[in-house]
C-alpha cells in the first residue's frame, strides 16, 4: 500500500510544479518561459526519483508503468494499481494548482492548470509527437533502471529526469508535452474544452510510445531485456 | 560549535548569493532573471551540501530543521541551536549584500536585499504557496536523506538543491519563495515596509510545511520515519 | 550486433532531439533559444550514456569513435562499423524530424531539420571553430573515461554532456555546432543547398579534431594513454 | 611535468570557452546571455575536473591554488609551478579565441575577448564582490575536497562546477566575475585599456578571497584543515 501512496505523491509532485511552473512562468509567451517548464517538469522527476525511488521505484507515469509491465518487471496487479494511484494523485494536484491560481488576482485569465494542446488542433501532428517522445522518455527509463548499466544506477533517477527536460524542450512547441496520461488527465478535467475533447491524444499517444519502447529495447539490451 | 558554526556559514551563502543573484539579475524583470534567480537558490544548496554537509547536515533552513526534528532525527537542544546560528548567518548576509549593493551606483534604487512579498499584497495566496512549497521542499529533504533511499544518498544534496530550483520556478511568481524563514529574516530588517510587516507570513508558511512534511512523510515511509 | 544497434539508436535520439529542440526553439531568435538548444544536445548524450552505455560505451559521433580508435582503445573493424550504424542512425533521425516538420503548419517554413552552416558563409572561421570544439571535446571524452580518472567513471556520462552544453555555448554562433559528421550528414540530405554544400566543414574538422585530442590526451595522460 | 600540463590545458579549457561563450553569447546584451556565460564557466570547471582531476586535481585558477597551499595540502613549489602554467594556458586561449574572433566578420566589432571590467568603473565595489565571490567560491573547493566530505568526494568536481555558475549569476553585474588571475590575465593582455588598468583587481581581489578561505575553512572543518 505505501508504494501506491508513494506514487501518488509522486505525480501530485510532478503535476503540480510542472504544470505550476508552466503556469507561474506562463509558458509560451518567450523562450525562456519553455526552458524553465522544461526544467520544472524535469526536476520534479529527480526530485521524486531520489524521495520514492526505494518505495516504488518512482514510476510517477502510467505510460513508465506500461512499459515496466510489458518488460516483464512488474505483475498485472501492481501495474494497475499504479497507474490508478498516479492518476488520483495528478486530479489532486489540478485541483490544488486551481486553488492556487484562483486566489492570484493576477492570474485569473490566463490557462489555468497547465494542460496540454495540439499545436494549430493538428491532433495528427500531436500524437505523432506524443508518441515518438513518449517513446524515447521510456526507452531511457527502461535502459537507465536495467542490469546492464545497474552500476550506474544511483544516477538513473538524474538521467531519466534531465531526458525528461529533454523531451519537453521538443515537445512544448508541438502538444505543451504530456509522454503521460496521469498529468494530462488532471489539468483536462479543471480546464474542460478543447483540453478535455483532445485528452485522448494523450492517452492514446503516450501509451503507445510505452509499449513501442519496451520492444526497441528488449530489441537492443544484451539479454533482450 | 563547529556544526552551529558551519549552518552560519551555510545559511550566510544561501542567503548572499540567492538573495545575490535576485539584485543583480533584477528578478522578474524577464522570465530569464526568473530562471537565473531560481538556479542560483538552489546551486546554493548544493554547494553547500557538499561543503558543510560532512559537518552540520546542511539544513542552512529553519523550516527544515523542524521537519528533521519533528521526524525523530535530532535533538531539540541542536534544533533550536540551529535555527539561532541560521538566522544569525542571513542577517550577515544581509548586511553584507547591503555593502555591495550601497557601494554601485547602478543599483541604489533597485530593491536592494532580495526580500520577499506577496504578489498582489494577497496574503492568503502568498500563505497558501509557502506552506504547499515548503511541504514539497522538505518532502524531498526527508525522503532524499533518509534510510529507504540510503544507497543513495550521496546524490541527497544534488537532489535537494534542484527540487529548490523547481521550488523557484513556482514560487517566485507568488512570493518571491521563501520556504525558509532565516532567509526572509534578514532581508526583511534591512528592508523594512512591507517586507517586515508581512514577515510573518515566511515564517508561519514555513514551519507549518515542514512540520506538514514529516508527518506525511511518516505516511509513506516504508519503516514509518 | 547488438552494440551496433545501440548506437544507431543513441544518434537517432541525439540527431532527432538535438536538432528537434533546435527546430522547436527556433534555434538563434534570441538568446534563451541558444541556451535551450545546447541544454538539448548535452542532455540527449546524458540520456544515451546511461541507456545504451552499458552496451556500445556511447560513442553515437564518429569523431568520437576516431579518437577512441587512435587511443588504442578499439579495433578497426568496430570503429568503422560504429560510424556506418551512427550515420544509419542520424538520417533516420533527420527523416522523421521532417515528418514531424511537415505536418505542423506553424513549422513549414523554417529551417526544418537543423543543419549546420558558418556564419557569414566564412568556411575558414567555421572549420577552425569545428576543429576546434571538437578537439576539446573529444578530450573531455578521453579523460573522463580513462583508467585515470577510473574512480569517477560513473560520472563520465554527465560530464561529457555537460561539456557538449557548453561547446554549443560557444559553438552555435560560428556553425550551429556540429562536432559530429553524423549529426550533420542527417539534417544535409534533406536540407540540401548550402548544407550539402558545406557538408565537408563538418566531416573534416571534426575527425581533424578528434585525432587531434587522440595526440593530447597521449601527451597528459599519465601512463601515455 | 604531466600535471603543469594538465594545470595548463585545464586553464586552456576555461579560459577559452567560457570567455568564448561570453562572446558568442555576447554576455549582458539580456538575462539569458548572462544565465548562458555563468553555465559555460561552470560548465568548464565540471568537464575539467571529470578529466584532469586525476592528474592535476583541477585547480586551474591560482586563487584555489592560494587556498590549497594555505591549507597545508601542497608544497610551495608545486602551488607555484601550478600558477605559472595556469596562466600560460589562459594566455593561449585568449590568443587562440582572439582569431577565432578576429576571423568572424560578424564579430569584430564587439569585446573580442570577455575581459573583466569593474561596473560603473567602481574599482572599490569590484574589489569588494572579487574578495566575497573568490572566498566563497574556494570554500567551496575547500569543503567539497576535504577528508571531511570525503564519502562524497567523486561529487567535489560537480559541487564546485555549479558553483562556479552560481557565483557568475550574482557576478556578472559587478565586474563580469574573474574570482581567478590566471582567467583576467589572458584576455586583458590582448584586450588592453581599462581591461589592463583594472588588472589588479582581479589578482589581488581573487587572491585575497582564496586565502580568507583557507582560513575560514580551518575555523569550521572538524580536524582544522
Amino acid at each position: 500500500m505505501k508504494k501506491y501512496l508513494a506514487e501518488m505523491v509522486g505525480t501530485f509532485v510532478l503535476t503540480f510544479l510542472g504544470c505550476g511552473a508552466a503556469v507561474s512562468l506562463n509558458c509560451g509567451v518567450d523562450t525562456a518561459s519553455v526552458v524553465g517548464t522544461a526544467m520544472a517538469f524535469g526536476i520534479s522527476v529527480i526530485a521524486m526519483a531520489y524521495t520514492i525511488g526505494g518505495i516504488s521505484g518512482c514510476h510517477i507515469n502510467p505510460a513508465i508503468t506500461l512499459g515496466v509491465f510489458l518488460s516483464g518487471r512488474m505483475n498485472g496487479k501492481d501495474a494497475g494499481m499504479y497507474m490508478v494511484f498516479q492518476t488520483i494523485g495528478a486530479i489532486i494536484a489540478a485541483a490544488v494548482l486551481s486553488l492556487l491560481v484562483w486566489t492570484d488576482p493576477s492570474l485569473v485569465e490566463g490557462t489555468a492548470t497547465g494542460a496540454n494542446a495540439c499545436a494549430s488542433n493538428n491532433v495528427f501532428n500531436g500524437l505523432l509527437a506524443e508518441v515518438l517522445l513518449t517513446f524515447l522518455f521510456v526507452l531511457v527509463v527502461l535502459g537507465a533502471t536495467s542490469k546492464t548499466n545497474g552500476a550506474t544506477n544511483n544516477f538513473a533517477g538524474l538521467a531519466i529526469g534531465l531526458s525528461l527536460i529533454l523531451i519537453h524542450l521538443v515537445g512544448i512547441h508541438y502538444t505543451g508535452t504530456s509522454v503521460n496520461p496521469a498529468r494530462s488527465i488532471g489539468p483536462a478535467l479543471f480546464q474542460g474544452g478543447q483540453a478535455l475533447s483532445q485528452l485522448w491524444v494523450f492517452i492514446v499517444g503516450p501509451f503507445a510510445g510505452g509499449a513501442l519502447a519496451a520492444g526497441v529495447w528488449k530489441m537492443i539490451a544484451p539479454d533482450g531485456k
